[in-house]
């Protein structure tokens, strides 16, 4: 099998790393439009070569598409214009009923599989990418009854050898979860990210008082504006309700704390810790399979 | 030397062991209100023994108060009654200024040396007690101006043996970084783990979206209401000024994401990209020393 990514950053390039590693395709090509990216890729052997996306496009069996998600939106329609009949092509973004809107209304719409692997790092490039970034992660799929049975087939292999489970998702509940659970999270550590900023205008201060505590916390604010902008944008709408019970949740701490309601404060904690409970049954869970 | 450690949580009980594999002490006795702390502690042979604080505080060389901070303002008074002349007394809160103005009132003030060691897990009791929990973090000594040199050697003596970096700071000057970059943290992950809890009702969905982002950033929403309810009560003031600051910001992401102007929340994340460089510094700094 010939495979070809579009897009060598971190998830890009750990992709490549897996199906290498897995035996999965006899040659990988590599697009990226950033040329040192494409260097730096073809330096560590990410990739066997690098071509244009219009050469490696109708080469390849497997058409991975690992850009930011305003791109995959541009990028889709014409890769599903070139492919072959038995061609597959799968986006990996972080969003779905958007590129899913895309999609729908090209012809070949068949051969193309949704998905978002959930697995990343804070970190970006394809210098970042990682062996074994997907084992032991999830992939979902989105609206699988618009792709061929083949396509579907083949995103499964591939998602499995990478030691991945995979779930179904409608792509709109796809993206009203993924605003919850993980955009806000982004959204909630780059603005704790820009405030402490703004405020220790003197940095050893911040330097001294990290604790283990506030970098974990704010360590997805390290996180690449080129992936995220985007993805803030499509999903707009399922983002600004979660921001908005974010909000009204640190008005209810802010209320509280003025008052020296310290009783209530303890039990909104008190709450908010059961949350320890569900991260825990994922990890089981996860350990189960 | 004997020490008498009040409150056998996880930084109480993470001394115990410090104390014990640095030899430090001949005779380690343990305090705490709760039978079943006291008991776990004493099984796990954290301390050597259990005695209530009338017996504990005068037999004891070195006195290190690690209870909640509402409650060190009320033990801290009759400590100070009941120690002899060369003993020295050390709180390990993390809030300093109200704590430091129940002192100064007592006539053993001397005797007291504030301390706030920047060291933590998410979890807490005796059995979160854990080995090298101290060893290259920061411990602040706040108005060491107040207390007698014999104290403070004492206790720096005990910090350097840990492994720490020993800084100073006014207490006033300590609870007003201490808001912006250990509270607020705390505050925002817990109501993110609140606001996601809320919304997703579907646990299983939590499960599955989590990525280890999520885990991250949410890791401290599994923290003690018992010990942080009375930090945000007692550094409310600061705290305030750093959650409006939050707020705010948040407010101007809300709008940006609104109004779709996706190049301005670009460039905000590219800000508070500069934490990684600043958390990156902290690194190397204490990988320096």
């Amino acid at each position: 099998m010939i495979v070809s990514i579009i897009g060598l950053g971190l998830i890009g390039g750990s992709l490549a790393i897996s199906i290498r590693e897995k035996e999965l395709a006899k040659r990988i090509i590599g697009v990226d439009n950033s040329i040192k990216n494409a260097e730096d890729a073809l330096a560590i052997r990410l990739v066997d070569e690098i071509a244009n996306i219009e050469t490696a496009v109708p080469l390849a069996d497997l058409i991975i598409i690992a850009v930011p998600v305003d791109q995959t939106k541009l990028i889709l329609p014409k890769v599903l214009d070139s492919i072959n009949n038995n061609s597959t092509v799968i986006d990996v973004g972080s969003t779905k009923e958007g590129i899913c809107r895309t999609a729908d209304q090209h012809h070949n719409r068949g051969n193309f599989v949704a998905t978002h692997p959930i697995a990343g790092t804070e970190n970006y490039g394809p210098l970042a990418a990682i062996q074994g970034l997907f084992n032991d992660k999830l992939s979902i799929i989105c609206d699988r009854e618009k792709s061929f049975d083949f396509a579907i087939l083949q995103t499964e292999r591939l998602y499995k050898s990478l030691g991945m489970k995979i779930i179904n998702m409608k792509s709109k509940e796809h993206d009203l979860h993924a605003a919850y659970v993980s955009q806000l999270s982004h959204i909630s550590s780059f603005t704790l990210g820009l405030t402490v900023l703004e405020i220790e205008k003197n940095e050893e201060t911040i330097f001294e008082l990290a604790g283990s505590g506030f970098a974990s916390t704010v360590r997805l604010a390290k996180s690449s504006p080129d992936m995220w902008a985007p993805i803030f944008d499509q999903n707009s709408k399922h983002l600004l309700e979660a921001l908005n019970a974010y909000i009204k949740n640190l008005q209810l701490f802010k209320k509280l704390i003025e008052k020296k309601q310290t009783k209530e404060i303890y039990n909104l904690m008190k709450e908010a810790n059961d949350i320890g409970r569900i991260l825990e049954g994922n990890k089981l869970i996860k350990e189960k399979q």
